[in-house]
């Protein structure tokens, strides 16, 4: 079905979208044994979301075929991929809380977040597979691809903490792997499910990734000026951890030498943990850090919407697209 | 080519099999950055190793093709993922040693054996999929349902270890998901590259999850009464941790209300761990473990040869798989 209806619109309906696929998570094939490893599973995938990546892979699929229901599975797959990194992540940042609940390793313990994350991520792939015989072998390629990006970036996001410094490009790069490469697949799988052409795909795998630099860097700015009922994460938890985030590093890069020995003092220091997100958010607002950093945010929107321009698909759709990812970097949680 | 020379050998060449599986791995795709990421992944490649895995698939493919270069990098694949259990498995078990060298989490820390494991499964699918294009949905729907087979087998394993009594019929049913299907898969996937039909790919699988279940007996009983030299793991390490390994099933099975009293005062005492692993070697002395657990591998394999009699190929090809697996059994490492 390729009907141009101009009434039709996914934006409008998207909790119904969102309702539709946390209905086919929860009657998912996650019921097996034991139920020491199903149980974790269905735990952290009942603990909300936002669906973000799955909406995008319906988004995708709608802009070329208007149609949605061929991307759910696949779209699935990907929120599955999602979560698996969720699991491991919070383990290797000893995270205590994740979308306001304990984290896996928390709940149950380490080895269980380990092997319940690995079994979500076969899980995952079998999702994905969901498409039509003739994808299958450029969706695994790509996803194999994408997620080797995010271990990438997970890792530079690693290595990072045990640097002094970091140069915003380094940053820029690898958030570019951890967060942005999954955005720009969600998309690309969906225009792929949709029957777009290479060009297209290409575009809004390019402007997924855009998106997806700017949804970092909002997630960044509500760490620490967000507000705890609404983001569900330990307000501060990245200044806490010395993350080099875009806020720290632009605050390290206009910091004159005696705020930089201060900052310093506090991150390497004996401060308690709320004095010292007190401390370096003071800092922040000195040196205007929110405001540079939702600069940077606009112009990655920007830069995204030059690529959702050249895409060819009737142009309602493309607007609906573009006012959801606004929506996504102008959230507040 | 499907020739049926009987001079051809691929159990008389198997070290030049080995060499070649080597190769490709050691030239394999794991130069990106981090090094932090691939530095590890490298580093287990490189451990050693039987390369069992992909051997079994160069078997199943011979069988039915006469050749086994089509199976070559499918089979590292299964390498590579088994080395990925490898890695999160020694960070559950909590292990010091693996092929008489550190393992990856005590060499670096927990957190890059996590993700160096997420990222060698990753090159694992993209190695599998290089099949031919009609054989990849197949393919990765099988593969899929092993690794979840793997994941809770592995879970099982963990669960047993804070139970006071296993079954025999539990325990072997946790090595079946455990360690036997991927024996079984690494055979089947070869049978599907080689072009055999679903009988007898079937009765390969069949046959490879019964050789599975004797290697992991013998696995066991190496653990015990093996030669540390030789065996590469710390010598009574499953003892030390309270394993529910078949010997200590069928100890507790076969001893007398004192005998059993005592054995469970050894696990839950405070021994020393060298005095522990005596002490309940002695038991498993007295009560002929050693030579039940043999029984019961012969008996895996005669089960398993009763399904590679069905199988219809070449009968010297089928000696020669029958020959290499006995071996399998017979090792002393």
């Amino acid at each position: 079905m390729n009907v141009d209806d101009t009434t039709q619109s996914l934006n409008k309906d998207v909790q119904k979208h969102i309702d539709r696929i946390n209905e086919l998570i929860t009657n998912g094939d996650f019921q097996d044994s034991p139920d020491t490893l199903y149980e974790p599973i269905r735990y952290i995938l009942n603990t909300g979301g936002k669906r973000l990546r799955p909406l995008l892979t319906l988004f995708g699929c709608y802009l070329f075929s208007g149609e949605t229901e061929n991307a759910l599975m696949p779209g699935i797959g990907i929120e599955l991929f999602h979560n698996f990194t969720l699991i491991h992540d919070d383990i290797m940042d000893n995270a205590p809380l994740r979308r306001g609940q304990e984290t896996v390793h928390r709940k149950w313990n380490q080895n269980v977040a380990i092997l319940s994350g690995d079994t979500i991520l076969f899980k995952a792939y079998h999702y994905l597979m969901q498409v039509n015989e003739p994808l299958i072998k450029d969706v695994i390629m790509l996803f194999n691809e994408c997620a080797i990006d995010v271990c990438e970036g997970q890792q530079f996001d690693m290595d990072f903490e045990n640097r002094e410094r970091v140069s915003e490009e380094e940053y820029l790069k690898m958030i570019r792997l951890k967060t942005a490469a999954v955005l720009g697949f969600s998309l690309q799988l969906g225009a792929l499910i949709g029957g777009a052409n290479v060009e297209n795909t290409e575009a809004l795998k390019n402007f997924g990734i855009n998106i997806g630099l700017g949804f970092q860097l909002k997630d960044d700015l509500l760490d620490v000026f967000g507000d705890f009922g609404k983001f569900g994460k330990q307000v501060g938890g990245d200044i806490i951890a010395n993350k080099k985030t875009y806020l720290l590093i632009k605050a390290m890069e206009l910091a004159n030498a005696e705020q930089n020995k201060k900052l310093q003092g506090w991150l390497h220091g004996d401060l308690s943990n709320e004095e010292k997100v007190k401390r370096v958010t003071q800092l922040y607002k000195e040196l205007h850090i929110r405001q540079l950093t939702e600069q940077k945010i606009s112009e990655f929107f920007e830069i995204a919407l030059t690529y959702l321009n050249k895409i060819d698909c009737p142009e309602h759709r493309k607007e609906e697209l573009a006012d959801f990812s606004s929506s996504l970097i102008e959230r507040e949680n």
